[in-house]
């Protein structure tokens, strides 16, 4: 899928700037003129996730630099792999080094993260979302790198599906006349989802017609209980509805994937995703072009 | 220290613009204009970060909300302790809470762990310095967790300090005409750093004037042999040396403090923190104002 | 519903930056610190449609101006009433005036247009939804006018939903596989919707699973049959699907609405609306503050 | 004339955006990267306008995309005829299509509009001219259009000549000391228009120097009286003066036209203007490249 | 007259960004949130410009900062004489003193050096008029300054007016021809100027009807000869033309005012003029609020 | 040094769209698709800069205009030699011609002052550096215009390095105090400068370990005698210290140089400084291409 928007664009370019302020002093001191190879080399195992997005920063950086891209988003690649070959005048490349490789191994963290997680549900059919918890600015960098991880996203924004949480629920007249109030206010075209702290409410959001229901924080044994029943509910509204766990316990995952539940959503894979550690190495003087 | 400038008030918009889109479907299903009080309750302990931030970005998103932050910048708070207080239109309220809640948990896992870290160099005398690797757009904010954690800042850019490092040595005409070359160069203000591999280097950079010199991936006892050296060869040339060590083995950081140097650089109060749980919580029915 | 969001704040600037350039120049003509008193008077009736955006326009240019709205958006109005008070000095009030009623009389046309199509469908339960043929760069603010017109969004933009159409439909492997693959690729939140030129299309559609199907160009006659066994197929598999009617001649629309469908979209209310004519007057001098 | 300026550049690209939001979903379930021909088919006759925008949209979103323009800017077309020819990725073609549609449908309505109103004025070498009257954000582009049809541009904004309304009129020290003032004030490379409300207006507009005279919403019969006595006054003393006549009933247009005025300005191109319908078709597959 | 527009708002913004980059270190060495006085001291005589530039720019920056200016633009102060006092946390003042001052003084310098140029006009009835040969960035402002001074603008850029030049007429089918073009093409409220080598081209240009004619780097001789005929030639015609001179030494300014012309234009108030300097000092201890 | 960067590049493309506003009228009486050659000739002598910027311009403005620089930034010039040579379209050529010689012409008189300052510097080993006064929004530029006139930067904006001058003293605790509080704050690669109004401040500087001290207004005399005592201080503390002198008479900026200091700074090279005269000339028709 390609991510490249003008506003990705626009981003690159911003990126770049917050590293090069007013100029990168250290090219004084370099021939920087020197058409050289490099090479980003893995420090660890996992998946990758950038390369589309470096090869675009290079080149709005520097349009005479070029990328070969030895892996694909969302492939994996061993310790010691070389993911991509750079050529280009050194000065480009150290320019832009510190800013794509920043992103790279951000996103590729998130993009690893994900991959085990996912890996534990393997065969169960159920699928793990992300959540709207993400960095700043990188909502939808981040919940790109969660698809090449093999994850599901859930709603991009609060434009893009409702969703009543307790905080909602708490501030309305009842989960039934929100809905009813929902689906003659936002785009026909959008999904209600409902947030049920408790059996009562997601019974409640079944039968009020909602597209999906995030059971949080409930133990296995409640929603295997729950599950069946909602279904039942749904069906003889010949609607279905999508059930999601949250909040759950990521030692426990396997057990609640054994519920009856369609998806489990976790931050995980954005908020306790540590960075991959690629780094970049210059093999020896390219030809100049 | 006042870190708002125009350029944080405009990521502010940006990042709100980010989850709102093209507006908040779920205001349609709740009274949203609503008075109330909410408070942001802290799921474990930790350093806070991003309470000024986040009273800008409401301010800006809603002048009629009120925020009273129980904690400044860089204080500890406990498990359950409520760290913000919030007042204001329901609708407001929830049309920030996501935004301002990422970056201060962001954040906050920052300042946290730079701080675990800081801990364990306490009463040595050496200071934990932080490195270029940032989350894209995040540099300034992420470098002021990194002090509020008790830590102290590297480069903020490739513009504010001149840095030689492995890929800079080796396509120089070495490390003495390089830094004769940036002085005459780059601002006088501007201090020149030395990234040395080998103890060779390391001299030649003292020898040549360095202000600074970074020992990467040395052993503790190279280093211990070193130093000592280092700062005979800077007073005979009446010259004072920051020396600093990095790519170390975080469980190894007490040893390299005892070595003599003054700095140890480390990616990882960024690159390996994780976010801090904070959650946000409506009390009771606010006052209308 | 609250829509001004820091990009409806920022794109106010923009467009009074389009008519001011460097400057209003005729001020240099007028006695421009008088504060003065003036309103906007209807020269035909119809459904107001912009008041919460002139009010931030104004206090964006120039907090002194303050507005009075006598009409919310969404309420209709008759030749000759005032729909808006506004009192500050004269250069603000011309400096802003065009920017002003441009943008209401394009909205209020939008949402007057609307509401006639709306009136046609009353009793019928049927509703009637817009398309993505909006003026660039108002794409938000025109279905916003749709909304204050009675009517309901479909599709904000390409990003939250997804639709497969007859450009898609061709380059793809098939209706099935095309909607199992954006299952499994989309966020679970987004739905999907079907455009079917033919009946079979509608039938494999529904079968897949799509979460709504569109009947395009098809006759009244044909819709009417086609309906019930679009919901007999969906009620087999326990679903619900939306039925849509596209393409249709407005005179028609009551025969349409008979159908058994749910909903008409149709891109007249912003492609073939026209503005309503809005005149600022000025009524007396005002109050000095 | 070459109309794309970097600002117009950018504009397009927040367009892409607009509709692109976080990307479009439904790439997911198409063969994205076949390259394909396709091509823009009227369904309506008109005046085209908007090539040269579409061409630098495509090459902005995708360099790859080829298209070739059977219509130049202004040109007219008829029912069936093909203006655009593309060439491309399935995805990307798909990916521009509304906006780059939106746009051009948009614009050509305007175009075909005016050239309806001009056609009435042929031979009678009176010029049809537009106001400030245009759709925020598109002020340059609906102007572009307006000429494209045929007509001439008034003020292009407030800062380009200085024009004393009705509104400014009353808030200053009457016309002859306002023209005094401006002449002093705006550049001397700026034109000074007053719109007349009566008769002893105009006179007073003509003695005191202004470049332009606007008659607004007077009648045939005073019009025709009125021409000659200003040219006498303007020739006296030894000046030019450019007649106009505005807020006239489009049914009498030739009436007006034959009164010895030289412009009549109407914001009907923009404000009642509706779009032409042109539809993407997909020819069959291109040859990959 | 009032110039902030949304677009100077912006600018402010981006030039205390400009200074404050990532943040103002020495803040962390003061006591930065005393509240104190302070003001500017003029170290030499002029005439000022910027003033409510810097009251907003300072409003911007820090609401809580306010500003009392005893100057207003355009007005003459002697060396020594204080023109804006400021009360505010010491920080602020010293965050944003440089951007303040900066913009002052470039400014202050124009309308300084434009009001020398003006005084040698006093009495002849000729204005001094700028050019297009502005700073990069500054164009409103500095011809903001030029008007300061008691200079009239010329063109305020490529759009507001159409001048041919040497180079146009070179590229043309000559200047009556072009003349005839620009009238259908561009907005009937613009003027048409030529730029004449010769005299002969000063006579076409009349004859062909513009509205001025800029006389190049001609003697004054033959400037006194050439204005009479071109005066007839244009009574003849019953239209008034005005007559510029360019490209004079400033020494002969007086001898070129007395030859019938309308306007000297010279690019020496931007290209020629010196900042203006002021110091800002602080008073004494400001009462906290 | 390349200096393009996303920001640079962005700012040429806003002081394009500064001249051309809603775009360039007089192309419409130009035969404008001409392909021509056309080249700068210098009006006097001085020292060229802004050369990659005009080249890097123009290809923003159009990409089939080609550049031939006949001198690199920094590079003298004689009067009547040609630095530039331009081949394109004549509308294109014209459209970007007043922006690029407004820059290349304010630069190259920056650089062409500086040039003379530091003639006077030659062989006392004192260089020259700037200050922060410099015209909003070019700072970076004019900071490159000083470098290629053979002078060196000091700090580039409040956030590169420390500088404590007398308003800062005037609210701290002391200047020991203040560089204590710095040291632990400010990024340990960024140095601290103090600027000493007297010999006392001077010496208290030098012991407290300031990376500069500044020594401002003070006389010849007092600074010989004062340079020696300085050097000695920090030679105790096996220290180097820079030594600067500033506000100092240009006349007496030999004198200067011979009293020890290492570095003189002055804002002449931009606050003094006025345009270096270019001039575009078509040479003759080039050829299509």
């Amino acid at each position: 899928m390609n991510i490249i928007t003008p506003t990705i664009k626009h981003l690159l370019d911003t990126w770049l700037d917050e590293d090069l302020g007013r100029g990168d002093l250290t090219q004084a001191g370099i021939n920087s003129n020197e058409v050289v190879n490099a090479h980003w080399e893995c420090k660890q195992e996992g998946i990758f996730c950038g390369g589309g997005l470096v090869k675009c920063l290079f080149s709005q950086l520097d349009p005479s630099v070029t990328i070969l891209l030895h892996k694909a988003d969302g492939e994996s690649f061993m310790h010691g792999e070389r993911v991509i070959e750079l050529n280009g005048p050194v000065s480009s490349l150290l320019a832009g080094e510190r800013t794509a490789l920043n992103l790279a191994m951000h996103l590729s963290g998130i993009a690893t993260t994900t991959n085990k997680l996912v890996s534990e549900l393997k065969g169960t059919g159920v699928l793990l979302a992300d959540t709207r918890k993400t960095t700043p600015g990188l909502r939808q960098l981040e919940k790109y790198a969660v698809r090449c991880g093999g994850g599901i996203n859930h709603r991009l924004g609060l434009d893009d599906a409702a969703m009543l949480k307790e905080n909602h629920i708490a501030w309305s007249n009842g989960i039934e006349k929100s809905i009813k109030s929902l689906r003659k206010n936002i785009p026909w075209t959008s999904k209600i989802i409902v947030e049920a702290e408790t059996e009562q409410q997601a019974k409640e959001a079944v039968l009020a017609g909602a597209d999906g229901v995030l059971l949080d924080e409930m133990s296995v044994t409640n929603i295997q209980k729950l599950v069946p029943q909602l279904r039942a509910l749904a069906k003889q509204a010949s609607r279905q509805v999508v059930i999601e766990a949250s909040g759950i316990n990521p030692k426990e995952i396997k057990n609640y994937a054994s519920t009856g539940i369609d998806i489990i959503s976790s931050s995980a894979p954005i908020t306790k995703s540590t960075w991959i550690d690629f780094s970049m190495r210059f093999s020896e003087k390219g030809e100049s072009k």
